[in-house]
């Protein structure tokens, strides 16, 4: 049942459980099936995969090899992020319900590691997926790369590795706000050399409108931009607004927080720290949100209007969110992990429209004009 | 509250109440607001309005006086089996809704009528829209256009008219199958003259499998492609199974049915009267489906399957249906109307797989791999 290399100096002693890690299991825990630790010659340095939903998808003797690349240290940061922000979740849960974690493997090049808590008492659906792809860029991903002006050959197959972290929580209370965040690392070879970049963002979808729950997330957000460079609040809330655009409805999705792209400077460590301030704020920004609203009482009026709200939400992702646009016309994408982001439940009515000064022309009123909120 | 007008010779007796057609009525036979009788010099010839769900797009006296153009044929041709289906649908309803009719104007040109009837008992959401639209042709649909091998100049305003029928009708029951069917006939006119072409189909989403449903379904539709061209039922049946592709699954929408388009021949004449029987056999085709199976007994996990169905049929409206994606991105489009086609509810679980050798099982066996039934 377990493996165990020991080897010294460059030293590296792993236990593993000889066990299929691609099977869903009905308890997350049972798939933290690795502890590894290194010993090298200079300094004593230690991956500790019981931080992790489950075993990395670069080994792990890989990972320790090139722990100063930034491939590694994106791949073992959002490993982190992802373990911090499901037991947090999973600690706000009030039913029995814990993240089922399924790893799985790209036959590219690359895998994935989908954590997903379906059907609670406080979270309806609640999804947190990594993945650490590699392979030759598809044309597609590589006509959006053009399309945002970067320099990518046309007629050169171009290896590309990408790191993220993507997650999307629904919770059942129509008066808890549903969250999104996604970041993530991009690496493109030509002949040339490597470029890279960094992007992502997080934002908020409430149903009604807390003004307090929207300025602690803007709030929180700010503060993790601010240490790294005071424009960046301010670039990042608009092109956040600006992307969670349902251009047909004339609304946004929600009340925004951030979203960049193309991200490269002022240094690659920079940039990455910044990323990871940004990904180390999701918790502090919507776990609050969470524990004040999850047991607020709540009309069937109420949910249905969450639901409709979450039909818009589907509407935003199935039709112009351009990493699932992306990810599902690429050939064997893994669209189970691209579809985490739809909700459990939705619903579209004809014509349907709040009444007047109701708490639901509230929130479409300010989904209609972005506001600033700090 | 009328306005009579007689006009003997070519003469025309309009009795027509002064009243807006645009707001919705909760009864949509209160928007029979004109009957219409024109008395020819040759020969006795009549629009008679009451059998359309409300006055057509195009006022009666254009249609009366290009009653030989192909653009009047259809429009009266759709408004018609509008008229029978609503009236059809409404006879298998046993709770008390009715179709709200809702007609809208486009201020670019045209305008069409939307009836919906929602939250029924025997309908979850039944939809059937008509639309006659004029202007200058979008250039994204002059792009499709040319995608599909069409001689569409790209440098020059073209004016287009489209006229067309279009509804998706759930049933509450899920023993009763989701029935989509769109008929449109498209006009451009550039320096060199005037393209038509016809397009549409009719397809069936059965949530649980009955061979005989499936069978009288294809039977009904060949019956109707048969009198006209022994080729088109098995061509169109193919291209059906091809379009209804929810690629990212591998699955198809439903059992298919007729797909076609760009329909021009042998004459225009013929390919209207080819349409014309499609259309007139959706009644014939599904009514009888919905008589059988509306009074079925079903478990909570049936409706549960059903919901998970409806979010593949979103997926496919949302992602890859051409009518949707087209509609969707041209400025100023009705998007209530397009998007009338979503279910009520509809439901998304990460990773759900049918139960080995149950009945689901054996409907997604069909949709992995589409069969003959004839």
């Amino acid at each position: 049942m377990f493996r165990k290399a020991v080897v010294r100096g460059c030293s590296l002693i792993v236990y593993q459980r000889q066990r299929a890690l691609s099977k869903i299991s009905k308890n997350g825990s049972k798939l933290f099936l690795a502890s590894f630790a290194l010993f090298g010659t200079a300094q004593k340095q230690e991956i500790d995969t019981s931080k992790f939903m489950a075993e990395p998808v670069t080994s792990v003797d890989v990972l320790l090899k090139n722990k100063e690349d930034m491939k590694s240290k994106m791949e073992l940061m959002i490993l982190q992020v992802q373990k911090e922000f499901c037991r947090a979740l999973e600690e706000e849960e009030t039913g029995s319900q814990r993240f089922v974690v399924d790893k799985w493997y790209r036959k590219e090049g690359g895998g994935g590691i989908t954590c997903v808590l379906q059907d609670g008492e406080v979270f309806e659906k609640a999804g947190v997926n990594i993945s650490v792809i590699t392979g030759l860029l598809p044309s597609n991903m590589a006509a959006q790369m053009r399309s945002r002006g970067k320099n990518i050959p046309s007629d050169a197959k171009l290896s590309f590795f990408a790191a993220g972290i993507s997650s999307v929580i629904h919770p059942t209370n129509p008066m808890v706000p549903t969250v999104h965040f996604n970041y993530r690392y991009f690496e493109v070879q030509d002949s040339e050399g490597v470029q890279f970049w960094f992007g992502g963002g997080t934002d908020l979808t409430p149903y009604y409108l807390d003004e307090d729950d929207v300025k602690h997330f803007h709030k929180t957000l700010k503060n993790a931009c601010d240490s790294h460079d005071n424009t960046y609040y301010g670039k990042f809330k608009k092109w956040c607004d600006d992307y969670f655009h349902v251009t047909h409805r004339g609304e946004r999705r929600g009340v925004g927080g951030l979203f960049f792209d193309d991200l490269d400077g002022p240094t690659k460590e920079q940039a990455f720290n910044f990323v990871k301030d940004c990904a180390n704020s999701v918790i502090p920004s919507y776990v609050p949100l969470v524990k004040k609203h999850k047991n607020d009482k709540f009309t069937e009026e109420e949910k249905t209007w969450q639901q409709l709200r979450r039909g818009r939400y589907v509407e935003f992702n199935l039709i112009y969110d351009r990493g699932t646009k992306f990810g599902l016309y690429t050939p064997g994408a893994r669209y189970e992990s691209i579809l985490m982001s739809l909700p459990l439940t939705a619903r579209w009515e004809y014509m349907h429209k709040p009444a007047r000064d109701s708490r639901e022309e509230k929130l479409v009123e300010v989904l209609k004009n972005p506001r600033d909120w700090l």
